[in-house]
């Protein structure tokens, strides 16, 4: 995406290339996944006036050809950086300064990358890269869309589901599975967490039966490398009517603040606002209101106490307030939501409370 | 595991104290997964001559008591360092010398690490950790051994039930149904790829009609943490005489391959005989001999041509050949094997070439 923005980027920088790279074929490097669609390990070259191209293992060769940046050439795993220098040598790209993503260059790699590049400057561009990739196009809206709607049908589908299961884990496992079955992959680990499990918002599915009372689910999909997320808190059992005022009040917080959303609002506001209307409930309140989201599930804008980001046009973020009691129980309710002249919720699962 | 001998590598580099980061939640920060148990954002501190401690957020101080570091302190999110080394100086720990892991330590997190701390000295302990993960304790073992056993049910159970899948990313969500649901991770995401999808490696399943021909499986778990790694080529319909020999053939060499495995035998030795017996197949072998596994999936030792690695005692680590043929097929024969005195051969699944 926005390729050519980036070199526009690179021009202001005066940088002679990008260079970003992924050494770990366990991982992902998320601008290089997002300028060319390869997520393997190599790296992307964007050189400032020239075609990017990419430099990959010769096991990767095949894969790499089908992504958006369709040259690649072939490098010695072990000697990442001589084979790297070798190809920008041969392909007379200027080494005179660079651009790299400072938030994703390691001590070490930096330290084998300037054995080769001697005398290069280096430019981080880490921020920049998150500018961009901040404001969606109207393809990763589509893809944003498309995902949020996997996400809600397989949210839903495991709803229906809910009494079969009888472990977290297999609650869990059945949203993977759906997942996977259609192609997709899942954004994150889904949570499942019921009872006391979930006062911890980041709570892993347990393989014990599942506990009465409120059961946090947290989940979401890639649908072309794009994340969806989304949180739905249900009740298990008989509900008493504090618990239910507890949840109905945390709800009308969350579609009040979607409300408040409009062009150019500060994001320290919109959290500001929820944190205010919880009232003496602000300290069970232990997270951030919410997060971009695109290739990664954690983008700009930070919705958050302390964030300097402001609501734009094409931004597509979550909404998920939430309340914790410790060795109690937890609930949190979240939306996927695209800015566009007005906040659209892309999240459609109704957030009514589903007593089972 | 073994953070007292981690705590005599501080002594011996004059390291005051040890910092393991992560800053992201959707990551996991190997050694500090490795020393403390604990995967959420945050910091694991090991003082040289003090109990360790995690630094987190507050939503994952519930957690992070739950770890083998049972000590925990909150920490503001957005003022990662800032947070920690508040809590460093009230625990009168010296900021003289420190020992990171320069290898998983961003340009950027330095730069804010040297915010606070202004004239430390940074010691790379990237090395140190990844040979003590090189050699398992007992205990791991256990882990890695009941991780490969669960490996194997569920990679015989798929192919059991390989008929009723229509799509590689069925088979594939089969894999991650079964992990999941008996509250395990997988180690990676499962690959599926049939007949020309089976020359790329790293193929992602499908959503299209599982081809004729060879289909290979590669697929782990991760249980307690630990990772196991398995590799079954499967025939699909009717098969030559020629495709039969050449996966006899590989499937000789595997074999071969582990009966050379000695304690002191150089890993490229390992690694040059599977290359000569491949004889005129070899350059269709594009990748390494194999790798260790642990906590993480790719770790020490290194079975590669380059590699400066020797076989010990309690290590643990694949074999897995495999020969590709671009718009063809591939196969690829892998096992985790862990060696003490005489390699032993982890996952048990029948390597005899099954035709469905």
């Amino acid at each position: 995406m926005r390729i050519n923005e980036f070199k526009q980027i690179l021009e202001k920088k005066r940088a002679d290339f990008a260079i970003f790279c992924n050494s770990d074929s366990s991982k992902q490097n998320a601008n290089m996944l997002y300028f060319s669609g390869y997520k393997g390990v190599g790296a992307l070259i964007v050189p400032r006036s020239k075609p990017a191209f990419l430099v990959v293992p010769q096991m990767e060769i095949e894969r790499a050809r089908k992504s958006m940046v369709k040259k690649a050439y072939s490098m010695e795993k072990k000697r990442f950086f001589e084979s790297i220098y070798k190809i920008i040598k041969k392909n007379k790209i200027k080494t005179g300064s660079i651009a790299i993503d400072k938030n994703n260059f390691t001590l070490n790699s930096y330290k084998h990358f300037k054995k080769q590049f001697k005398k290069i400057k280096a430019k981080d561009v880490s921020f920049d890269c998150a500018k961009l990739r901040e404001i969606k196009t109207e393809k990763e809206i589509k893809f944003l869309k498309k995902s949020c709607a996997y996400a809600d049908k397989i949210l839903q589908k495991a709803i229906k589901h809910f009494k079969s299961f009888k472990t977290e884990s297999e609650a869990a496992a059945f949203l993977e599975y759906e997942t996977k079955k259609n192609g997709l992959e899942i954004s994150f680990n889904p949570i499942v967490a019921s009872g006391s499990n979930g006062s911890m918002p980041h709570h892993e599915p347990s393989t014990k039966k599942i506990k009465k009372g409120f059961c946090v689910m947290d989940f979401g999909v890639k649908y072309m490398g794009y994340c969806s997320d989304i949180t739905r808190t249900i009740f298990i059992g008989k509900i008493s009517r504090k618990e239910k005022e507890m949840y109905n009040m945390l709800l009308s917080i969350q579609k009040n603040s979607i409300s408040q959303i409009k062009n150019n609002k500060k994001c320290s506001e919109l959290y500001d606002f929820v944190n205010k209307s919880l009232g003496k409930y602000k300290k069970s309140f232990t997270h951030g209101l919410g997060h971009g989201v695109g290739v990664e599930i954690h983008e700009l804008p930070n919705l958050t106490l302390n964030s300097k980001d402001k609501i734009r046009n094409n931004m597509v973020f979550t909404i998920e307030p939430g309340v914790y009691f410790p060795k109690r129980f937890g609930i949190r309710i979240e939306d996927t939501v695209l800015f566009k002249n007005k906040p659209l919720v892309l999240t459609k699962t109704s957030k009514d409370l589903l007593i089972i």
